[in-house]
């Protein structure tokens, strides 16, 4: 890692294209001056944009291609037609080949995790590659993850989370020991599903000093923010991460819908503008934009695909302190900590078998 | 089915017993007076409460046990502990005997499953029940199932909820022909885990005259209504309830912290007082109290554990509407309008293979 930290940008990805990556990467820039980009993209769309932020131009170099991933795009098919050609695959190249340290996409997540985990390959001691992503709570923010990159879990990919999660609530969050909780359905021992509890039982015994295990923990904690890490697999960490989405953006507008809905409401909205503010601002989902795949042989940021230039130099300042902090080192520094890599081999036999 | 409907209600279940049962019973008769009940429970702690509703008291006739299902039993041991002689047992008891139409228990919910399946069965077709609660949305209400009874789902048994859910939607929502989409984490064909994709394709194959399904839905289309039914299985259902239960409260918690900060705010809360009461009942969950227990011979009711008088007369209400609508004689005619109760065989021993 140079002092400059390197970032390769998937210009094409996304709703909007380099129309927000440009001006994302300019703003992230202004908060952040230590970062030099690679721009990856249609060098004819790139160059106008660029050509409006002179502070980013002095930084960044374009890396032209014509084809890219559109958002609807079965990852085989994008893999196939696009492979080392798109703007997606250039950018996780250029970080293969340590060209950059990490690589942001706002493109179609599928096949983001498809070419990454091709081109990147997952890191030693761990079969599959997860996404992680912060979660505003009450207490602050939390860390949840798989929330979609692999469906399904044994029980070592439990504690191969738990151990991803916890490096990087490590780095995010500032917190020496993270608390780490395993999303179930219940408290008690007896519930849930088999290789949840086995997951429990490995992470109880292993006692490891990267991560401090609660126990299970329910949706409903995630909002309370019981634990600084929520372990799941992907396909339920993807269904609670859009249900809350949603029922924020339901409330919000029942919320405008009352206010703006009689005189009175619309007074007291004019008095307490203020107030609407600090509620928008948490609320805000641009604020936490920015997820990390875990467990792959280099840095990939997916950011969200609709988010505005706020909203993506948001997701550069996930990459940017997760290269600075070196996510990656800590992890296999955490897994490395354990026998062989492996939290609990008894334990984790036990529940494998 | 007399033309009362009778109503057996655990009297001792929930955080507070029959100090909320009892007046939620008083509150649910004052809206539908065509209603007798059966008051399982403590006689000692009933009959003083129950003098104080001279309506309800000559409605009612109390079944005295000293016995009751604690709420952090397991549900193992509450059975050992407690089979025909807890109040939650003999509330069952009363509905497979015909003394009741429905049992209503705001009790531990894996006791009373555990009991209902023991006491009532599941109906034929049918393998393992399913807990369905109303859910609200952008556009009024819709039902999700499982939110908690069954963990895990083959091919088979996402179409049998997604029957149950249809008539449910008839009778709750007055739907004739009620929308259906299978929960998922993308609307892409490719994407999301094998029994789901399967139950998706018998579900389009089979075009079953009682329900219209629409395809995968992800998590934030529960709260925009995309469709009336929203299936899936009892571990990610919950989870999913339970997120967006602490979404909602976590959201209300910033809006009053936001509202009480300042002068200015506080004038304009004043002013605002009638918009935040629609906002207050819009998401009160007390309105939407009362998850069905699907798929056994006998109508079973589950009410929130914590909700007050009036929430657990909105759970008495729902048993009142299941029964009269005769929720069970339509999903058993739903089931046997498929060839042997099953829907396309074909596709169905093609997925379960």
């Amino acid at each position: 890692m140079s002092t400059q930290i390197r970032i390769a940008l998937d210009a094409m990805g996304g709703d909007h294209g380099p129309s927000v990556v440009i001006p994302g990467a300019a703003k992230a820039l202004e908060r952040r001056p230590e970062m030099e980009f690679l721009l990856v993209g249609d060098e004819a769309r790139i160059a106008p944009l660029l050509a409006q932020h002179p502070a980013l131009k002095a930084r960044s170099t374009i890396l032209h291609t014509n084809v890219s991933v559109s958002m609807d795009e079965k990852p085989s098919q994008a893999l196939r037609r696009t492979r080392r050609a798109s703007s997606m695959w250039m950018a996780l190249d250029a970080v293969k080949t340590g060209r950059a340290d990490v690589a942001i996409s706002a493109g179609n997540t599928g096949a983001l995790m498809a070419m990454a985990t091709i081109c990147l390959r997952t890191m030693a001691g761990i079969d599959r590659p997860a996404l992680a992503c912060m979660w505003p709570t009450a207490r602050g923010r939390s860390i949840v993850l798989d929330v979609g990159a692999t469906i399904g879990a044994d029980a070592q990919h439990y504690v191969d989370l738990a151990m991803m999660g916890s490096a990087m609530a490590r780095i995010v969050l500032g917190v020496a020991r993270p608390t780490v909780g395993l999303l179930n359905v219940g408290v008690e021992e007896i519930k849930g599903i088999e290789e949840v509890k086995a997951a429990g039982r490995m992470l109880r015994e292993a006692n490891h000093p990267a991560l401090q295990y609660q126990g299970f923990v329910e949706g409903d904690d995630i909002g309370k923010g019981t634990v600084d890490v929520v372990v799941t697999e992907g396909f339920t960490g993807n269904i609670a991460l859009k249900t809350a989405e949603g029922t924020a953006k339901q409330l919000g507008e029942v919320l405008r819908g009352a206010m703006s809905a009689g005189l009175m409401s619309k007074i007291g909205y004019l008095f307490a503008r203020g107030a609407f503010r600090t509620l928008r601002d948490k609320m805000d989902p641009r604020n936490v934009n920015g997820a990390v795949f875990l467990g792959l042989d280099g840095v990939v940021i997916k950011s969200h695909g609709g988010t505005d230039a706020l909203g993506f130099s948001n997701a550069i300042g996930i990459g940017f302190d997760t290269v600075r902090h070196q996510l990656l080192g800590q992890i296999r520094e955490s897994l490395a900590q354990s026998d062989d890599g492996r939290i609990a081999v008894t334990a984790g036999m036990d529940a494998r078998a």
